[in-house]
């Protein structure tokens, strides 16, 4: 009898529903930058981070006297202080305190994956760290890719990739979806240069054109942290 | 000015929302094995197939005593003559016939698409001639994948990123889709050896538990006929 877990990848939030109540723990990747902001805010000694999925929730939370950040197509939002640069949590004003996020796609996909037992924030920046924490949870792993305007996009299933490739890797999980098989092979023929291989996507022309090419390097570089954030009753917190 | 028109690739049919109305021709593929079949079909004759997307529809079409096949979940449906075996078409007695079709993925992928100005049904079958014929539309195509129950899978999404790869090389095309772009990826990894690298596919397993392996093998094999299958009022007819 086969005893592994299973982890599998999808794609997008809206393709959510046809996974939905197989896993008990999510792992939610918006490399490009949510989820990897929030790793590096953690690294940076923040308390927790409350995601929510829209303005109007950060406006209230603003209204109240939190820290705020707010960010919709690669930029920040009129009226909030920050967005999801990676970068903006390196401050020590952020040190210990309670902040609350809102971004186009990683905390649309946080809400949607918060129905599960466990979710917990995936990038580039925590991979070793995520997976080796993954590796003894012994429960059905989902990989939840943000993607970027509901379509499928390349830097999360790289990293959702990675992350199937190493647990595949322990003998402990197996992938049985498509979505998953082809997330492995792009990781894999990805790996060698990260950088080079998205040069051709479109998400990170997109924010090239903002102008956030260091933000774009920070984000692709594997393993700057051991932090793993976690979901528990709303807030993420470090594990 | 960069004057060439757009490929893409729309994973699965549920996606297709997110791209619907930017693309003047849509190709339809389903590899396993409904645009297989149908390619097949014509390969043998046949004067033209008219898609329903449900059984209802088809239960219909055989009342008034058309040839109609139905197919759900890989097998024939109680009631009809044949599913979406390439096989069940190679049978004298239709050449030259109307014949009715409802599949689980593929005549929905059709439905679906049948807003758009031309929409024409690819497989890795008819794969260089459709290419050849694409190539001089002038169009913004997009390859939609029928999937596998509203999934992802790998062989649609190879033989996308086939069709990519080809029209990019005319020089004609571009793709900007990070969906695009990993199919081309997924393609260039796997055209070597198709029917090994889909060993993994989970729809390919499911189909090889039905006992369909020469289905598959026939279906993995590219360039078996010229024909190219087009939409005209309802009716699928050869170009």
């Amino acid at each position: 009898m086969d005893t592994r877990k299973n982890v599998e990848v999808c794609y997008t939030p809206g393709e959510y529903e046809y996974f939905k109540g197989e896993y008990d723990l999510i792992v939610v990747i918006d490399v490009l930058r949510a989820t990897s902001a929030i790793c590096a805010a953690f690294e940076n000694g923040i308390r927790s981070i409350i995601p929510v999925a829209t303005i109007e929730e950060a406006q209230d939370y603003k209204d109240r006297g939190f820290l705020v950040g707010a960010e919709r197509k690669g930029q920040i939002v009129e009226g909030f202080d920050f967005g999801n640069s990676p970068y903006s949590y390196m401050n020590e004003d952020f040190i210990g305190k309670d902040v609350v996020l809102s971004t186009t796609n990683g905390t649309k996909a946080l809400s949607i994956a918060s129905d599960a037992e466990t979710v917990v924030v995936g990038s580039l920046l925590n991979l070793d760290a995520l997976c080796e924490w993954l590796e003894n949870q012994d429960k059905n792993i989902l990989c939840l890719c943000s993607g970027w305007q509901d379509k499928f996009n390349l830097e999360d299933t790289i990293c959702a990739g990675a992350i199937c490739d190493y647990l595949i890797n322990t003998g402990k999980y197996t992938s049985n979806e498509d979505s998953s098989i082809a997330a492995k092979y792009l990781y894999l023929s990805a790996w060698v240069n990260p950088l080079g291989y998205l040069k051709s996507s479109s998400h990170r022309r997109r924010l090239k054109n903002l102008d956030l090419n260091e933000d774009i390097k920070y984000c692709l570089t594997p393993n700057q942290t051991r932090v793993v954030p976690i979901l528990r009753d709303g807030k993420l917190v470090k594990i």
